[in-house]
């Protein structure tokens, strides 16, 4: 590393050109000195930057830049006019999340440059210097050059100290539904995504390039992730990768015409983040995707906004027992079977009456609505209009005996990736929401988009989700939203939006060669790292032999790992992906997710590796009770939970759901135990996972009534 | 010719392939005999057609088929299923038109084909045979092997029989505004496009495409109308040449990733229309085109359409008196001057009194909406709101003042290509229509398209005009479409389709080289063949020196060419485009503007000849009034107008809009002389028409006031 240099003496008025030498860059640490960024400027006028955290090299030096289109400019050798610093330091409170306060808490770093050619376009070069790793965005001021503009290409680097191991999926304009890869950067091979013709539409990128957040860890131990944040007005970034420097280049999604994006200054780019650490549980515990958001709007009101969990008219379909098609053509696997209508009136006060009993807030109901006959793979814009029942679901029936319930129906808006019929008809789908008092839409994205040549990840479907989001929350709606780009924190913004898929989830088990029990110990690293996901877990049923002998298809866990998930996968938003009947057959396990919370006043990460296991405790928002669980890949553990974060002196009731023995997520995946035990601050919980295993805990404050029990079971 | 089969004797069950032998073909004829279609099939399979008009050819033989990108399947080659003929024989009475009814009487034939592939895919091959010509279409009947899909392309050809002079322009995916070029076949060069800077939005094809309506004279005086008929969820059709041949073949707009057609069985594709004559007029006499369309749609009602004249705040901005933004920058020539915002109270007060005082039905106002001032050029998405007045135009108060003055404000829906904000905000937009009473509206659609990739011209555009005409139908309002796909005689299926632009109009000459004199001898022939246009006559100050005395650009024209645009130019909906100012200082000119009717009980095409002249009578709907308008090109002529169209035994007093000897669309274009005469159906007109000039002549049935002013007149 070059000497230190004090920032300070680089601050100039604005009107002047200062000059970075080689050797002597800018260096500003984070406010606890953990991180160091270093910014240079080459004698051609090249902007680079370098990390190190706690002394050891994160980031080599990269180039920073960009290719506009229209104008026809390069922006890739600048004049510096302005080097500016300052320090971020708030608090803040989401209106849901895994902590009721977070600190924003950074060092900051500006660069006014100006572009070394006759145009001389002025930008900015911002950064943001957390403990826990830093984040730059690009930045166009007003200017009179620069009015609207074509950006052609970005041209970030990141360039990688060695050859890491890397948990990554193909870099693709359309899909993040890949299951994930653990190889050496050098291993890299995207074209492995070219086999997952489970997923409807793939546009895979170059062999050489991954997607976003992109989970990595040295040979000596440091834990990077490089994503982005605050991704509004501008496509998604996937990485391609220079397998002989080891250098990333940020690689943005196109239009149909092959621009990358339409922009008018003032206009900014995502901030791109890299977190470093040297654990793993470092990376989850950081917030740093959410800090480099924006606030709410000021003028959208969002106290209508509840975490919730849900059941659904859904898992069955993705089983083979029921179809989404009132013709009943149309199962999860897309194969040609006939089965009965899923949301059908009956079936639906079932499950109104199932969620009413066990406490859930929502029935999420698909296949309601016309269209479903002729919905997938055919690139049709006119499929579903979002507003016409099937003649078996009385809408105003079922929503009036959801509300008699104290219940709401979810309304769903699959769009068939036909976006712009989805925008037709989007006003008229959320007035009738708000007629039946549903408050809560799942939307998806499933097929080629329509604008035609559009990917989901561009920036056209970019402003889309922002738009749905936008209106929704005008219109006093919570959004789950299906098949869309990779979140970028958006729901601090937007805390209306409470999930998304955007990743591979648990329906990939009932119909395809699934998610490998180390799945579900990546996505924290990767998808989660931009939002929560809706993961549906809560399988109980593990095994498709149940529906169909022929089947071989299975969920790879054990019925407790299930349990552990809505632990270790956090979102506001969590189903009972299930049956009714296959929680009634097991009402003791199933007690766990009637009790768990769906929000959070803290969280404890308390171990976490990529692909091997997590662990993580949380107390629910505005409460006292604690929650555990703690999920593994394909190896069995022992983990020994220190309970040291509860209150000290409270006594609590923890019921430990784990892997009973002999459970393997292959060979026994259903076997459980339900302990109970009496614990404070001091306690040792010595579990033990099974193969593809988990358990879950909850602990509650104790009532005499359990201390007194639990003295006479453990005198027995 | 081949010698003539009784197409009778090719009459087979559906069930039995039928082979056609070369030299045996099918052949049938018009009812009157006048054109014979004969349609053959090769040995391999291939299907062509030939036309033969008064026993001379009109079209040499030419192969038909189609080629599917998915499946990928090519279709030119069958085997014949079945061959079927009929007769079509009908009166139908349009919403408003040239004639008060109209006969629909052709013969028909139909050929059942398979395609001779392992696909074996079904297609109807449809013909009808018309006195004026042959048109036909492809269907795709519902069938097991093929639901939906993807054309790649139309191979339909249609060979000339020799090197016609042809009247053109560039074949183009998103513009219809270009100059017409007259030339031989063999000298078209597309190219010349490029020239045309002033239109914002050029994809030219190829050297050798050309677009319909492509009007063409043989060397014999055969004149050949090539166009298309019911265009509707299909790409518009270009026409290439091979000069080698004299052969033309469809080229279809492609879509934002080339393909041509997203299609669904059963569908098909819009007629291709081959209108014969062997004079002029006949060509434009011919209702073909609106014989091919659909009659209205059993749900719509169109009781509430009426054709009207118009005012508006317009002109002043092509002439750049006033600006469509508030700040003052956007005039015609999009130059940045700093001029008056034109829809201010005060202004569209002055036009609104200036409607009522003149009887007109209607005040357009332009830029009376927030987004002008960055609304051009840029391909920005969310450009207009269609809801917010700039703060100098109160929408309450000032329609509310045009409702008290009898008139009503006509809207105006500038998207800037950016049709996916405008689908956001249609519903919207026309409930405000609604609202303020407002039952017309302007849409326009100058710039790039949004979607990104799409073309004026494909398919999603087409469906996108559809879609538009028929939501305003819903609301009770009428359309005047600029900048759309060339119309195909939609507004029989859709009567609130009043007119649309889709070419070269009057403004071009307020800030371009403009429209030289001959323009207007050429759109009926032409453009006009598929519908009405709004062209926006009646230009009084002719030089825009009037304006500017530094501009050189003017209308090619004389005053009374002006006048006689409303009748040679056929729309229901017509607009006195000049400023008040102008036409209060010439009341006896303009009283022929107020006088003209715009909806037509009959009408006579006296005589026309593309690129020369064009004349023609036309008797108001539901009265007795005639009117008669002509026109020339840069040649001075005589014209000698035989009356013999009146009411016998009626005398009638006919006012005379000529040039004033001298009059020259150059030097001297706003001269002019009025007189009247009493005439009845013997009476023989000797009019002189100046270089770029024109007549106009209402003919009112006589008062005896009339008949007695006249005596003394004649007697002095």
């Amino acid at each position: 590393m070059q000497k230190t240099l004090s920032l300070f003496s680089f601050l100039f008025a604005a009107c002047c050109t200062v000059q970075l030498y080689a050797g002597t860059p800018v260096q500003i640490s984070s406010p606890g000195a953990q991180t160091r960024l270093s910014v240079d400027q080459s004698p051609s006028g090249t902007i680079s930057y370098q990390v190190s955290f706690k002394n050891r090299p994160a980031v080599l030096p990269s180039t920073l830049g960009l290719q506009l289109k229209e104008p026809a400019v390069s922006l890739n050798s600048f004049d510096i006019i302005k080097i500016d610093s300052g320090l971020v330091d708030e608090n803040w409170k989401p209106v849901w999340g895994e902590y009721g306060q977070i600190r924003n808490h950074a060092k900051t770093l500006s660069l006014q440059l100006v572009s070394r050619n006759e145009q001389k376009i002025r930008i900015n070069l911002l950064f943001r210097i957390y403990e826990e790793g830093i984040a730059f965005r690009y930045q166009f001021p007003e200017q009179p050059g620069l009015q609207h503009f074509i950006l052609g290409d970005e041209l970030s680097t990141f360039g990688m100290s060695g050859d890491h191991k890397a948990f990554w999926i193909p870099g693709d304009y359309d899909t993040n539904e890949y299951p994930y890869n653990e190889s050496k950067l050098s291993a890299i091979d995207a074209t492995v995504g070219q086999r997952s013709t489970e997923i409807a539409v793939r546009s895979i990128i170059a062999p050489n390039a991954v997607q976003t957040p992109l989970m990595m860890k040295s040979s000596d131990g440091l834990y990077i992730n490089i994503h982005e944040a605050s991704l509004r007005n501008y496509p998604a970034m996937n990485l391609m990768l220079d397998k002989k420097s080891m250098q990333f280049k940020s690689v943005l999604v196109p239009d149909a015409v092959g621009n990358k994006a339409y922009l008018q200054a003032p206009a900014q780019s995502p901030w791109r983040s890299i977190i470093i650490a040297d654990n793993g549980a470092d990376i989850l515990r950081s917030s740093m995707i959410l800090n480099l958001n924006d606030a709410p709007a000021a003028g959208l009101d969002f106290s209508f906004v509840k975490p919730q969990k849900m059941v659904g008219v859904w898992w069955e379909m993705h089983v083979g027992k029921a179809s989404w098609d009132y013709s009943g053509g149309q199962v999860g696997s897309q194969q040609q079977s006939r089965v009965p209508h899923g949301a059908n009136n009956q079936n639906v006060r079932r499950y109104i009456d199932f969620a009413s009993k066990y406490g859930f807030d929502g029935v999420l109901v698909e296949g309601w609505n016309t269209g479903w006959e002729d919905w997938f793979g055919k690139w049709k814009e006119d499929v579903f209009d979002f507003l016409t029942p099937y003649p078996d679901y009385d809408l105003n029936a079922l929503s009036a005996y959801a509300r008699q319930k104290n219940v709401r129906l979810i309304m769903h808006h699959e769009t068939s990736g036909s976006v712009t019929n989805y925008e037709r008809y989007m006003d008229r789908a959320y007035d009738l929401m708000n007629r039946h008092q549903m408050n809560t839409v799942k939307t998806g994205y499933v097929g080629r988009i329509i604008p035609r040549g559009e990917h989901h990840d561009g920036q056209w479907m970019v402003r889309h989700y922002e738009r749905v989001a936008e209106a929704t929350a005008k219109k006093g709606i919570m959004i789950d939203v299906h098949e869309p780009v990779r979140p970028t924190g958006l729901h601090r913004s937007f805390p209306n939006w409470l999930a998304s898929e955007a990743a591979r989830g648990n329906e990939f088990n009932a119909w395809s060669v699934g998610n490998a029990p180390d799945h579900e110990t990546i996505l924290p690293f990767t998808r989660l790292m931009g939002g929560p996901m809706d993961y549906t877990p809560g399988i109980f049923k593990i095994k498709m032999s149940h529906y169909n002998p022929a089947k071989t298809e299975q969920v790879h866990t054990t019925l407790c790992k299930q349990l552990a998930l809505y632990i270790t996968m956090y979102s506001p938003l969590q189903m009972a992906a299930d049956l009714p009947e296959n929680y009634e057959a097991r009402p003791d396990a199933f007690q766990f997710i009637r009790d768990v919370a769906v929000d959070w006043d803290d969280t404890k990460i308390l171990d976490a590796e990529p692909g091997d296991y997590v662990y993580i405790a949380r107390r629910e928002k505005g409460g006292r009770r604690w929650f555990a669980g703690g999920i593994t890949d394909e190896q069995a553990r022992n983990f020994i939970l220190n309970t040291r974060f509860l209150e000290p002196g409270q006594q609590y009731l923890a019921t430990i759901y784990r892997d009973a023995p002999g459970a393997h997520w292959k060979d026994n995946p259903e076997a459980y135990v339900i302990e109970k035990f009496i614990v404070n601050n001091r306690s040792a919980l010595n579990l033990k996972l099974a193969a593809g295993g988990g358990f879950a805990i909850s602990m509650v404050p104790a009532t005499g009534d359990d201390l007194k029990q639990y003295k006479a079971y453990k005198q027995k």
